[in-house]
């Protein structure tokens, strides 16, 4: 079997610069990085944006296992299959981190016949976007501790400092460190950490930011910490924000790639799930939705988390309105869910498909209460049996949803004509009647509540007394208004990650509430949030090769 | 007057791939990175591997005032003048660094008439070459601290350490500090640093590197530290060499860029000219040399360094042979040199000159001493008098070298057309007998005292006990044969900055060596070095601005 990077290495990329004329883009638009990527001019969006707005279908997934569930590959596969159905379409992603590539994880660009290519430059470097963050935080961060060294004007206490620098690798190491020792040259000793670049604030922001002078203005409202009388201090404060805003000159510029299949594919910023909202840019959707009649994309984590924030938080800041939800799943996830070891998950087993079902109908009963039609794909395994899938297609098809099986790592977009067919149908005879779980005027408790009952399924919430303060303190800043952005572990709908299935009866935990300013919404985390990954005994790294012409190996 | 920046931004620049076809570049061999930059392929060194070279100029300077002499300036001025007489000539630069950009420096693509554009792009991001020699830094870095996590099966003593890991920004809090706090899940405490990019190995071992495969065996030799036992650790033993190759795949290609009046630019690599060579990479060199008949490339400080370090680093281990030298100085460094302080350097004192002219005749002789003809030029000022001027000619012409004044910062090409005139005369008239100071075969403390006493005048050197220790164990390494690579202040020709002019009879005390495996030199540093700048009171990074269209302002 061939690996993922041999089958990105044998494709037959058309020049990206004919892959833009099939997506209507004028050559004078495109800026070329090398001859298989591209970026989109600001110009392009104002050459566009009188058309009519395509039709948007947000792919999203069950709860995950550890394996995770191919949403990305069925994206991809299923922008491949409406291609060959002769449908204009345009896939809107995530652009992946780079770290992960090098720890146990690998890629984020799809996978077997669905992927998306250049696939070593989109897993590397890319357009340089995610290193622009990178150092635009990182400024943010010397100018602050410059600042105090300098004489705290602003009287910054360094204890509530929450800027934390970053880098796009998996370094424990600099999780939890100490900076500015080494005597009065070396600036003022203080606890500090780094996160993986994604996890950045700038990042979130450059993925809700709809022009340059939004980006600035939200740069310019990041809260870093506080003064000593408990005020503010922000990126404003310490003029930063005109410099980070020159170094996303071009980050803010939506990338242009294409699939296996030559599928056009705008892949754009990529916040992280937990502590941030989990999609591309709202830029990179917008002008999707301007250049295809069917943009396909997607979100993170399992839809309790990915979808509700797409629908709550891009939806809303862009005003956005999807038309059509594909929920992906797979066998080996619904038995797993239904109580299976993971070891055991190839073994037909209907009955534990039986139980692992209830969590399947919850996400479909969820995306319901958002007012979307759902058609539910499975991305099958060889070892799925018939009764299985079809137990599957007769579950989805009581609650009213349809359903689609999908081959598309195996067959690319001849995979998924059959899901393309499911979504253009619904998609011209069934009714998106979208609207957001809750309005902004609600408290910040209740928004919590309400997802967390709503969604989750939780009986109840528990706020622990620092977060409270924590609400208390942006209630006083006047920004109760903002969407509350969840941060729970992705593989259960409780905030317990063993409690799959469907649980019920719970209590929903806040630990902490932080407040992305810049990005304009609420942080509440259900338990700790890993923002800086570790590397594993066995680094992927050490696999990867490349040899005297160029070409890369050990890539996945 | 309009700053640079302005005069960037009123630039005719042509398509890029127009400058290629100029110099002679097939279409195919063109990766562009937007419409004004690109990277040269590859296969373009094999297309043109059986071309004649052309002459090889290179641009240094006398001993440096703190506001800088103005070398880039001529370098850019000089190809542009050049390109005015009908000569085929290409420049080879370093590519700045973003750090100092954001803090009192500014940039470093020329100034005034005589600037490489898009002067904002190469100030910033580039084709983001730096950021890719970051994160393949601090790879490594992320698999040492892993590795000894992780049980430690190489035995490394982390107290041996050399390794840091690096931003490309002025940051002082990170210069010393603690990583591997918070717990067993976050590593392993121990004392570290970072370094601004550009001082990293890497970019040393990529300006040296030849090809990928030497690429990557460079970095697999890289020495990060050693183990209890006293052996080297390399990153070879950490199986990073092939992922961090990898992540220079793109970086390793030189880069494509135009002067002002659109005269071609090779710009690839910046290493820092103390720690490490300070000439743009080998391989922009060998790319331009095939390319053009004449090469106009530069080295980074004063000839001391800069030079001494292109003749004896750069052209040992590329096999070059330089043509002529252009030894840049101004009548401000020569009466600083000969003692008016910086207030009065507006003030005509010929006096002055008359000691300070002491520093250039050093310079002269030095290069002599390689064997190449010299072109002495003034980069003029305003207030520069005709009495100044005749005196710095009279001399230059007693010493047997060329002279002719420059004015490209106002005048641009128009204004080197004096010099470029000469530098001619000189190419085709005068024959450049380059050899190198010392063998490889001499001791390292031989290379060291050989470059103090002929080149900085020195009547004798000192070496601290712990540097002999450490020649020792290079020497029990095997690498005694490496170039030494002489980490010295650049504003006198002793180890104290204050002893300016043509100071005698002082010693220079090595104080530390440092072996950079990798790239292939002895590091001898003459005092502390800094690595890590930090950010002044004001940083320039305040005053830099985006606006809605793009348009960049306060960078300069």
């Amino acid at each position: 079997m061939k690996s993922d990077i041999q089958i990105a290495q044998e494709a037959k990329m058309l020049p990206i610069m004919e892959v833009a004329k099939k997506a209507g883009i004028p050559e004078e638009s495109v800026e070329l990085y090398g001859n298989y990527k591209a970026k989109l001019t600001h110009e392009l969006f104002e050459t566009v944006k009188d058309k009519k707005n395509g039709k948007l279908v947000l792919v999203t997934a069950t709860n995950p296992t550890p394996a995770g569930e191919g949403k990305t590959t069925i994206t991809v596969g299923l922008g491949q299959a409406l291609c060959k159905l002769g449908q204009n379409a345009i896939i809107a992603l995530r652009e992946p981190s780079l770290g992960p590539c090098m720890g146990i994880k690998g890629g984020a660009a799809g996978g077997g016949y669905a992927q998306v290519v250049p696939m070593e430059d989109i897993n590397l470097h890319f357009t340089g976007d995610i290193h622009a963050i990178g150092v635009a935080n990182n400024l943010l961060a010397s100018m602050i501790d410059n600042h105090i060294h300098q004489g705290n004007a602003l009287n910054i206490d360094a204890r509530t400092l929450t800027w934390k620098r970053c880098v796009d690798l998996n370094d424990r190491a600099l999780r939890d460190i100490v900076v500015g020792l080494g005597g009065v040259l070396n600036g003022v000793p203080r606890e500090d950490g780094f996160m993986i670049t994604v996890a950045s604030e700038i990042m979130a922001i450059l993925c809700l930011a709809t022009d340059l002078v939004d980006l600035k203005e939200r740069i310019g409202n990041i809260i870093v910490g506080y003064t000593y009388e408990g005020n503010p201090v922000t990126a404003r404060d310490l003029n930063a924000q005109g410099a980070m805003a020159a170094m996303l000159k071009d980050a803010i510029k939506p990338n242009l790639v294409q699939t296996l299949e030559n599928t056009p594919v705008v892949m754009h910023g990529g916040p992280f799930a937990n502590i941030a909202h989990g999609c591309n840019s709202v830029r990179a959707t917008n002008l999707a939705l301007k250049l295809g009649d069917v943009v396909v994309t997607e979100a993170g984590f399992g839809a309790d988390l990915g979808a509700e924030k797409f629908f709550d938080i891009k939806c809303r800041k862009a005003g956005l309105k999807p038309d059509a939800v594909v929920l992906v799943t797979t066998i080996r996830a619904l038995k797993y869910n239904g109580g299976v070891a993971k070891e055991d998950l190839k073994e037909e087993n209907v009955e534990a498909l039986t139980k692992g079902i209830a969590n399947l109908q919850k996400h479909i009963e969820n995306i319901h209460k958002f007012g979307v039609p759902v058609i539910v794909t499975l991305n099958q395994f060889i070892t799925d049996t018939d009764a299985e899938i079809a137990y599957v297609k007769e579950s989805c098809e009581a609650l009213g949803c349809d359903f689609a099986p999908a081959t598309v790592w195996e067959h690319g977009g001849e995979g998924g004509l059959q899901l393309a067919e499911k979504v253009m149908d619904v998609l011209e005879n069934k009714t998106s009647n979208f609207h957001y779980l809750y309005e902004d005027e609600l408290s910040i408790e209740e928004k919590i509540r309400t997802i967390a009952t709503e969604i989750y399924g939780a009986a109840n919430i528990h706020i622990e007394p620092n977060a409270k303060k924590a609400i208390a303190k942006i209630n006083s800043l006047g920004l109760s208004h903002l969407p509350v952005c969840m941060a729970k572990n992705q593989y259960s709908l409780s905030d317990d990650p063993k409690a799959l299935g469907r649980p019920e009866g719970f209590t929903t935990t806040i630990r902490e509430i932080r407040i992305s300013a810049g990005a304009g919404f609420i942080v509440a985390l259900t338990g700790s949030v890993m923002t800086m990954p570790g590397l594993p005994k066995k680094p992927a790294a050490e696999a990867i090769d490349i040899d005297a012409k160029g070409t890369i190996t050990g890539l996945f």
